[in-house]
């Protein structure tokens, strides 16, 4: 899949707002994000869908792990955890903090995004990085 | 948390249209269809949020092991998996077939539901059951 741009992320030829790596799982900021902190979580290895993805318990355990720091990171709510899969035919799991009021009320809109400069997404990253390692 | 209507219906006391169950999960047709063959799976237990939920690796097995069925009975594309929590306070994965032109592109809206019969529920749940087993 050399045209999959979520191989490419994986692969350090696309830049993203890195946050998560484990041996199988690569997690960055959504820059189409839904909420403060939005996630996405995919396999290293392509697959198309989520349900195809090898060992999936440890998959949606790393999801868990991001969602953690989020809470941690920014005092979400709780978090919604999407899956489509329509838009990149790589599987992911969107990853979404939930705030008081965010406009998600009807579940989970994804044209409702929400605007946050380069410079904030970068520091929450990082916030989210911090949180994970500790 | 004897008023909680998840917690009554794993104990029997409200019906549900049951699709699955093991020694963690309990899993039945959504009252509110998203689309044909939408699956709620619950922790037994009373957990306020999913991310509460122990050994939440096998929690998402299991709902695997309903969207294969769903795949299975319905040739739906594909799962979108959903958890949001703030309607009924205990832990549930929303299990949602998807098909073409299904008016979810957008995300997945709670209020888009699907006018179903219970006669076509009645037969829907008993589908999955047997592609469950099969």
């Amino acid at each position: 899949m050399n045209e999959c741009i979520f191989c490419k992320i994986v692969k350090g030829e696309i830049p993203c707002y890195k946050v998560y790596e484990d041996e199988g799982f690569f997690g960055f900021l959504d820059i189409k994000p839904l909420n403060k902190g939005n996630c996405l979580l995919i396999p290293k290895k392509h697959f198309r869908w989520v349900d195809d993805v090898e060992d999936f318990g440890a998959y949606w355990e790393a999801a868990k792990k991001i969602s953690t720091a989020t809470k941690k990171a920014f005092g979400s709510i709780t978090t919604s955890y999407l899956t489509l899969g329509f838009e990149v035919l790589h599987a992911h799991i969107r990853i979404v903090p939930r705030y008081e009021n965010d406009g998600h009320d009807d579940g989970i809109q994804i044209s409702n995004v929400k605007d946050i400069s380069k410079e904030e997404m970068t520091e929450i990253a990082e916030k989210i990085r911090l949180n994970l390692n500790s």
